[in-house]
């Protein structure tokens, strides 16, 4: 079949690929027709991780359920389904508890052998572990390219407010208007903020805040503490969505959140750690959220608000591509040229 | 002063009361801006509690503090500021807890000595007892006749969704668009609802819910728990808001919701009791809760709401009257001539 | 294999039944070890839901994992598991969001056609459908007679108090000091209460109430209302559990509980229908929530807590009977000579 | 009036300070009966804040209202109340929010210009700002040297427990088993631990803790972490109170924990940051709290649980002395001789 493979850094081409099969009682294969380019992907793509060449990329994906195992209850051959960017075997403990992002077999499609060894999604069709966890059948009438975000960055960007326990009324500062951050911005919206103000400095990413509603803030020509304080009758942000994945906008975060207020990180850095402000924490009361996201846990309310537009991620997409021309796709996206790629594979 | 008089059953008149005084150290007087004509105005009005002739009716307002007494912290005079329906004390055990619907001293303005036989809203001042309680400052740029629906009926709405703890994706079904039930349709909205669903038999409320964003369901015309099910996947409502308060609409609200759900009941009714449907609630494990808003305790996060544009509860103005037409408010919102009315005071 | 078998109401005999076979791919077969007769087993004692002659009775057990489908994860041939009473699917709607006990498949064991016709576990071995969310391994150390409590009544009190979000600090009120009011007495404690009052008429009942830190409140020799009020500063109970199932001790329950508190009630009970206090309801602000257990929602956290002796539900066990002595066991609980017994089977 | 008073770094003596008086119309006069000697008094005791000589020390007290400005409404002159170690306005918008401990008015007694500038509790007499929100009356029975915990160590454990939102059934590990975190041993259990481990280098007070049914573990002669993960299943505590307040200790609460588990910091330590660990902290779903505790809302919460004798914190006093000989106590607890001192004042 065909499938985006990785051939070395920065080396990315459509070619063959070995077709999917079941391997277990509890596998799907699935018919990929929609397919995104995530930001996560350019790690791999820029070599930070270990991969082997000719290895198939991604992880998002939408498509049509074509074999099942035997083992497989609740999902049907031919039903449209949307995929979560990890696999989660639903019986461990900690799937048990509901921390499907702690599965002890987590693996993320595409991501090489130290994420589980999972062929990715950018191809004509994957094999799904788990498959009655990891998919799940679209509501009628929902868009399969609204719906593939809520397999992964709507996911992320949701579950980090999710994580502040948001309450009506609030005022949320995100940090980074990429696609992550912009799926925070409507979120943080659909949970009841008052009031939302984007920090960015890339004025078309703040233009594309600012229609969804936020407050935009362009840290280049003006001082963003300054301005969440102005914005916030002089406390700060309740709530701070750190979206980026630096120690500077990490920083930058604990001075944006009033005393009392949280922080949630969801940004991939490099960094291993970064000076925790000790005192003025202390002294401030702030609370400090760091973590993946637990897709599956909010897969299904996710899929309510896309299905009646409530939210609408597809909003973010600045090109949709053949996945013939995957390798422009990664070109764009890596060069900030695209805001976000689509793959339409099936 | 001017003031609104109840001068009888079915009798109201504006004539002259008594100027009010600082009557404890923690009393305040507020030079009455705006004040509201309310659904349960009307049960006085058709005396349904017991109120002496001349005495001042209203219970919902907005104006600036003009005297303040000695004890009073954190307000000033000239602020403007809007008061909640009822007063509470702050200090009891419920005030401790947060329970301000159920202070020990509550009363409520214009009520009749059942409810602590405080002067009404609808006159030149009132008297605020213990005001730092009972009175907020409005968020800059907050308009005073759209704070005015914190302090009482857009609290209620809000606080019987609150009651029921809905999650962002869910769907409710609200009973009654009527003023309570179109604030319980902006709610539900701001609370996160994938959909709202509004059931009436008025054709002119039920569009009024349509331009919220409800699905509306005119109950003369079709099957209200066909459609409510037709729109939930066959479940039924996760939530149903019960804004008219009468024993049909009570018993029409557990068909609506789905096993699992939530019933908030808020009408005000006359029934004693009605027959709770024990078996089916059992295996049906239905969450039922009625009860007066905690208005003191939504106040904040409203006024946030407020003043951003996020709730605009002043849609449901019809009619703004001078204090001195108020009789023909009471006739209007009487006769369901107008959705709801305010009059403009000083 | 032997079996306890309903013979006609009121009649109980220990005979042959057929030896269960995997049915399905997702089936274990189970060897029992220990079974209890719970007051759930009576109502089909006495005739209340429709049961053929021959049928195996019994939903209480633990055991050992004999077989397992080829569908089956996360279990092992030979592990010792607990079973929960009613089985759940785990892919339905309802069991997606969590509430098992609202599966679409659901089936109660021994409890005949209306409940999903699946046979009983007083017996030698048992078919569990579902078997991966049905089942649960017992934690090092737990001893089996303790831990088969979390699957049936110790899971009823304990989900009917977590239905009530029970802060610690608060009064709880059980009315009713049967087994499954004993459990909420030790729940009510285990979550934080500061003091739990039990109320009933049978001073054997309320003396083991008592050896478990509750004060007890027999209804035959002092008002429990007073008593109640004199204990909570004159407020009433913040949380009363409703144990015994009738429309008296329902109505017992609205007087006990303080404004702003919350009734839970677990009882089965014939009437359908109750009258529900609307008038003193809204004054007072009651939540009400009736409803079956979600045992698999709690079955993890009472394991640790029954592993570690926090919770301790065996003290009630009164008679601890082998199999062929099940009669026996029946007419004694029955009779209420016995309080629980417990049959020991393998 | 007698008071002890701060003579230098390191010098503490009780002699003579100014009588207290009603500066406000909301001030009280206590009549001190008992005042602890709390750890961070030893903060000021080596000079870490800057305190003038004459100052007089403390903040834990139970004392007798003597006397009461105009505007105080819910004390009377004559009841015996507990006082928190701060004191709160309960009208600026962080004491709205119901966050007193981060009131803009927020003052610790005896501790100097940086914190009020209030004069210590470890005296005859004071005066207490804002008094209707920070003195609690004491419940019945309530003894008064048990009562003083629940106004600052006993709230801090507490605090730091329900910030992490322990569920019943939780394991909990505690860094550091001084009084705080004997405090949190005990108010873990009341919160619903199926187990807790106290990790320290003192065997008295590991002994302590197992007094209290804590798992002691003596890290200078086993690998707590090893420990830790044997007691959980080979995860690591779902919640990991710190205690001590050292970067050392911190980081080992990151070992500690679990996979999605909380810490909660409530030592206090003069290191302006620390190095959190980033990849291993998004990787492992940690979240990280700190802060100050928030006394005044788990007051009425902790008076209930001490009433009844659930919580025992006095059972930590291994010294009380009377006022005069409290230079005696300071050098007993800086050294360690006492776990924790008790002055009897009047």
């Amino acid at each position: 079949m065909r499938a985006v493979l990785f051939q070395g850094v920065g080396r990315v081409e459509v070619g063959e690929a070995p077709e999917p099969q079941l391997e277990t009682p509890w596998d799907a294969i699935v018919r990929v027709e929609w397919a995104g380019i995530c930001g996560s992907d350019l790690h791999l793509y820029h070599g930070k991780f270990p991969l082997l060449p000719g290895s198939v990329l991604g992880h998002e994906f939408v498509g049509v359920v074509e074999a099942l195992g035997e083992g497989v209850r609740g999902l049907e051959v031919g039903t449209r389904v949307v995929g979560t960017f990890h696999v989660a075997c639903g019986v461990c403990p900690f799937c048990r508890r509901g921390e499907f992002h702690l599965c002890e077999r987590r693996g993320v499609y595409g991501y090489g052998p130290l994420f589980g060894n999972l062929p990715g999604t950018q191809a004509e069709r994957v094999r799904v572990p788990f498959a009655e966890v990891n998919l799940r059948p679209l509501p009628q009438g929902l868009p399969p390219e609204r719906a593939l975000f809520a397999g992964d960055i709507l996911a992320t960007a949701y579950g980090a407010l999710k994580n502040t326990r948001l309450k009506p009324g609030e005022r949320v500062a995100v940090v980074g208007a990429g696609p992550v951050g912009l799926m925070a911005v409507e979120a943080a919206f659909v949970m009841g903020a008052s009031k939302v103000l984007a920090v960015d400095r890339v004025e078309a990413r703040l233009s594309f805040a600012e229609g969804l509603g936020a407050i935009p803030v362009n840290s280049t020509k003006e001082n963003p503490v300054r301005r969440v304080r102005e914005e916030t009758d002089g406390e700060g942000a309740d709530v701070v969505v750190e979206a980026v994945g630096g120690t500077a906008t990490l920083a930058l975060a604990f001075e944006l959140v009033r005393p009392g207020g949280r922080i949630s990180a969801v940004g991939v850095d490099n960094a291993p750690s970064f000076p925790f402000p000790l005192s003025s924490g202390l002294v401030r009361d702030i609370s400090f959220r760091l973590g993946l996201a637990n897709v599956h846990r909010h897969l299904d309310e996710l899929l309510a608000l896309l299905a009646t537009g409530r939210l609408r991620p597809e909003q973010v997409v600045s090109h949709t591509l053949p996945l013939e021309e995957a390798a422009e796709g990664y070109r764009l996206f890596d060069t900030k040229e695209a805001l976000k790629v689509l793959l339409k594979v099936g």
